[in-house]
């Protein structure tokens, strides 16, 4: 169960079967960083193209195909005070043809509203422009937006989507503590992670959470031969699955499913045992309504399932 | 302010301009019954025909085309003890071409799990088939599927559906203690409400909640002369709107662009801080994705809102 | 075998259970005329609010839920020479944030494009904005935008959507020629016809045809204890299905569904041969994508029936 | 203008930057084959992996981002009598919940069903299960089912799906003598092309095609700076515009999108000529309804712009 530390010298803005960064056991855990969805790392500094640009990918040795990666994301640490979100409401969360009429001089394209993101007070607020919700702070709930191992095929996919193997879910439920299970597609599962928010809404609805760089430290472990189709996850209070297509009821669709097959495998619940209880228990998560592919969140309470006999 | 007793004698199964059963004045409040989605009223007995028959329409004198309905869901009680389900999760809710394989006798189509909903001990748990999820309860939360004001045009909507006029939402946060508003589109108003459901999971994924006769008591008012688009709700937490649509995108679009307009009209938000807020703060619920029209809630904590300067 | 000439004194903005203007027996035809969308008469004068007011209903003698419903389009012919069109493309049909930018003072949202429809040259030309397209013009198609009947339930629907029952599908195709089978959902089936447009194009993307008042002539039949779910449609080429719904996928759905359900109950073809017959030669028009519900149409050539053996 | 002869040794499965098989000149032709979507060559043995197997990349000397591709489609032609297509239709593309009964033993999962391709006759007809569709035949309407260009970033698409880059798209138009435009995103291009189809109905509702390996000759060439977003692409009779998401709402957003800027650009029609000529003259062709990615042709007449003054 080693511990490694690692500095990351490149980044990448696709997930695909690139060149391993370190190679790690199952169990050990790494500490590194992670720069912005610009590029920006912890001094502000654009050290690599914008696009939400990945630290990694790890290898872990023993992964192979059919196998479940298990990320458990022990720390998420915005590393620096300056953080920045778009300051508008994407125009495909909004009717078609309402166009927002502002009153200020504020370049939606090209600019980008500045926060001040306080650890020490676990707080957040708008820096720039000046007098803009004044006053108002945000609490701090730190997030990984865009994380996950190479797919099958060769494929390298940009960090602006996701799919079956993670990548830009932009779920505000991936903080913390919370493990992550993902499909292995290729010898040594290949995990990266990038484009850490210290505060997202729900649906990443402008398009950004406030994007910010982080120190980061996580733990890899596999599970041999556990073969699942989406990304799992789970935290003290619920079992997740993420769904990411368009339009959101498939990615509904992806995501429910998986949810029944997990609980008749892991939890001897019976098909119609898990169709009942679901029915009446289940609960959803958005997760982004932004991205190329959406992402919902089917989840289902530890405490519900504690009650099951 | 008057409270009225009122027992029904006829129910609907569209949303329209029929005759008022009873006019009541602005600030009134009524207390009555509604059956259950086949037409079962508090002894069992089918009373009217399937599907989400409505008590009313409760007529609020004064109302006028442009104006806002309110409904405060005073109290929302379950009559029986006796409930019931569908026991297996939509076929839109899953992936296309999985079909589930149950190894009981249970006939999807036709049968209905039972449920003995208990309000003394507050929860609900399986009476039928014997023996699944024996042991288990759920909590219970009493919510209103179907409930809205008649639409414009002369239109009578289905009740297994919703639009801007509200209708069949399935929203399990619609419980007692919630106020609603509709836009109003007929004098008087027109208010009609049924399909009481004693549990729902989010999405209302198997195409039923807990089905359940209610004793209802609400309050009818009126905000004269303010226009909103879709049903708004206000709970002690969170301001809420309802976007009803295929597909969950556009539910989302609804939801959101009306919750934009509703800070900046009621909260003095600019456009600006209204985008910049909901971008990092706003939350998301899934109504139901199961009706012709899925509903996607949109809303923001007041803790939020109170928080600003 | 009567021929009735029928003259209009009001119109319906739903299709719904309303009273019949006519009682017909099976076989008869009828010879009438429609409206355009906002009302307007052969003579252009305004006679009846806005919004695809209908002629009927017509009452079928005999018709019974259950039966299916024929209508022969045999005449559609504009009766003036004015027709108007939107000037804009829908928001919906662009991409999201595209705002398209005019260089002429036309007003998008109050004004419409006038046409001339000469129905001697056989073609329409842009009148104004004077020089809009000069020297340009399309030839005439006239088809019905809207038409169906009432819906079961009680069900008044809006003749802006559409959905079984047909309504307001805006499918080029609805041709003068072509027949149209509908599901019969109430005693006396109760057609209503209106929304001619002298031509459209697929999807009737900026939300209208060129709009103009009708003489129609059209013969209506019924085929006793035929259940069909969706409108179907012949023309000397094509069967065709219209599946009404959003988003289009869903409208695949219905559509396909239905196509496969003709071919094997009256072409005597295996599941497996409709299967491998449609998937090889099956096409697809896009009737509406700008109304509530959108519309696709599922069809066969019927020359590639003809080479079945 | 040379005319190359290339003998391929490997096939990719993802359209990406890989290394180029052969380097042209603008206006240069490739004679080539093709393999079908499971590797088989024109003996009919697998001589690469199944998926859409692409024959280059072809590097085009001269390419640039921000350019334009032109491909020739000058010579589509099955080069064996050995097809197949899947048996059933996709379930995405029925109702929810319907699962078609079959009445013969064939494997819907593991079974292709078998056809001949007769280039002789210009015939396909299924070869086997014995006794399906016996004596009916299909017209040969050769298309090439997936081809693009590698995309920017360093992405590497699965040939499963399409975007912008072209893909496998699994339209019906793009035929012999076709031209197609694709936007240039990596210097030299980059393109692929494979998975031919001897006949394919609209949707690919099926999954296929008449899979088969082709002899292709096509011509490509350089538009110097011009700047296209989506694969457009011209044929004796049409403009068309090639726009690939899901669901197929968005596809029709961007294929429409896309053409009202190539008509104000390259047709000089102002912005609202371009609205009101598309309004009423606009066609749409389903490409595929069963990709990862949907199409929709959206195309114009080039009879309708001979029209315009």
């Amino acid at each position: 169960m080693a511990h490694h530390i690692f500095e990351p010298t490149h980044y990448h803005t696709t997930i695909g079967s690139h060149s391993p960064v370190l190679e790690v056991a199952a169990g050990d855990s790494v500490s590194t960083t992670t720069v912005d969805s610009r590029g920006g790392d912890a001094s502000g500094a654009l050290v690599t193209e914008r696009g939400n640009p990945q630290t990694g990918p790890f290898l872990v040795k023993g992964a192979q195909p059919g196998d479940c990666l298990v990320v458990r994301l022990d720390q998420l640490h915005p590393n620096r005070r300056q953080g920045y979100t778009r300051g508008v409401i994407a125009p495909n969360v909004l009717e078609p043809g309402f166009v927002p009429q502002f009153d200020d001089l504020f370049d939606d394209d090209g600019e980008y509203i500045q926060w001040t993101v306080d650890t020490d007070a676990g707080t957040a607020h708008v820096a720039e422009p000046e007098g803009l919700l004044a006053g108002f702070t945000l609490p701090l709930e730190p997030m990984v937006g865009c994380f996950g191992v190479a797919p099958a095929r060769g494929e390298a996919i940009s960090t602006a989507t996701s799919s079956m193997h993670g990548g830009n879910m932009d779920y505000r439920g991936f903080r913390q503590g919370v493990t992550v299970y993902f499909p292995v597609f290729v010898p040594g599962a290949l995990f990266f992670l990038g484009d850490g928010h210290a505060v997202q809404g729900d649906g990443e609805i402008v398009g950004t959470g406030i994007e910010i760089s982080f120190d980061v430290t996580f733990t890899l472990d596999l599970v041999k031969g556990k073969r699942i189709s989406w990304p799992r996850a789970e935290s003290d209070e619920y079992l997740m699955v993420a769904g990411n297509a368009r339009p959101l009821d498939q990615a509904v669709q992806h995501a429910t499913t998986e949810m029944v097959q997990w609980l008749q495998q892991d939890y001897a619940l019976s098909a119609r045992a898990a169709h009942v209880l679901l029915g009446q228990a289940v609960e959803y998560d958005l997760g982004n309504v932004f991205d190329p592919a959406y992402t919902m969140i089917c989840k289902i309470s530890k405490s519900v399932l504690a009650r099951l006999a």
